[in-house]
């Protein structure tokens, strides 16, 4: 369920106050365990949780293939299903330590936009694939976005990610309240649904760019990002750094291209 | 520096790709250590860090008033300012396992939205204040903030929040790439330097409201909250449980009260 009907009241400057249904998106906490051990819990709009799990680990640097992943599944108790357990395969190195709000952290030169950089490319290595897709296919995508963002135009509180190939084919899109859980998502869809990594594909995301984006999108090996609205310094600072393609302001008849030009034909 | 220009190829659908510069939202890590214990990392845009700091520690319920505070300063090291140093009086009872994500977790009865609002509940008492607030003030003061948005203005990238008196006097605007940072800025600039808590107050924001903006704002003591956009499900039934108005949608001539309609007129 992405939306439900509540009751409010609509006011406008002329006219009384009226009573009317209006659709919300849903925002719930989901917990993710991994090896019943809990290492997330989440605000998200419920559904795919399984893809949610799963690209998180992904994007955490916990899970690198399919098969590290054992069993994946709703942990049910009480009729309640906001927990999600992962059981993981000996060939996921878990730190559980990373899993942390810190894994961005370098103790060795300060903090700063190029110490966070570094410490993700210690575990994504940046991307080469020389792949090319046409500044045509990028805006017929932007609508296709527009069009598929169902929950979006009902209830106005959507972010939605999608994943495309280079000829512009949609593989994925999600929804979500948070942006990088939607990211997520589209992610553990590749993983656990096939299509992982995304090496030749291009990652759109409905609002703006920023670090984590572009740090998701490396950890799928996703060498395009695309974003409706505008990147953040870091973001770009990231793109070229990791050899990634970076794509703002992505609207009907324009864009701005931040980092890797060579891309686009 | 909120903003940095960068060179950036802008592409029309017509003429030939243009390199121009571009300003975009600076975006830079900052870490948080209390009594030299890191605490937090976070993504934000550099400036009023030590509100930053201290706005986080009074919706993470680490601090309830000034006094809590000792000091609070950039740790600077090889030039590096991206990490804040808080010290706090032994008034401020520090629960170092509280400061996780994990907080709004209740193992009693599940996860759901319900016990995520009462996990909040144990910390912060549902808002009772009674003022009112007149419709009009509203627009007017949504139109000040558009106007004041001067960072999301040149960039595309910010979010913003801002506390408005009852009769609409600004108090503080602060912008940020992450709308929660925005918050914490407003809230810790209140406790820094005077008005907080802000139990007369109207916090604004310029996007959309979700669980965490209605928690930091009842931290807050706030009573009211509007944004310029759609709220989620459990912010509105977080407003209803706490006892706050929620306004929706707040643009030109028209709103949505999602809960506390009292507190208009």
């Amino acid at each position: 369920m992405k939306s439900k009907r509540r009751q409010v009241l609509a006011i406008a400057s002329t006219g009384a106050p009226q009573a009317r249904e209006d659709e919300l998106a849903v925002e719930e906490p989901l917990e993710i365990r991994v090896d019943t051990r809990s290492v997330s819990v989440t605000m998200r709009t419920p559904g795919h949780d399984e893809e949610l799990a799963a690209g998180f680990l992904v994007t955490e640097g916990i899970v690198r293939k399919p098969r590290d992943i054992a069993e994946i599944k709703p942990y049910s108790r009480n009729n309640q299903a906001n927990v999600v357990d992962v059981f993981l395969n000996d060939s996921a190195r878990v730190d559980f330590s990373r899993l942390t709000r810190h894994v961005f952290m370098s103790s060795s030169c300060g903090l700063c936009g190029k110490a966070s950089i570094e410490a993700v490319h210690q575990h994504f290595a940046p991307v080469r694939r020389r792949m090319r897709v046409e500044r045509a296919t990028l805006w017929r995508i932007a609508r296709e976005l527009q069009k598929r963002q169902e929950t979006f135009a009902k209830t106005g509180g959507l972010h939605a990610a999608a994943v495309f190939t280079a000829r512009g084919k949609m593989v994925v899109l999600r929804e979500d309240v948070g942006r990088h859980n939607a990211v997520d998502k589209v992610i553990g869809h590749g993983l656990l649904k096939g299509g992982f990594p995304f090496d030749e594909h291009v990652l759109l995301v409905s609002g703006r760019a920023s670090f984590e984006i572009m740090q998701k999108a490396l950890a799928a090996r996703i060498p395009i990002v695309a974003a409706v609205s505008a990147p953040s310094s870091l973001a770009m600072e990231f793109a070229e750094a990791s050899g990634q393609t970076l794509v703002g302001f992505l609207r009907e008849g324009r864009m701005n291209i931040y980092a890797g030009k060579s891309r686009l034909k």
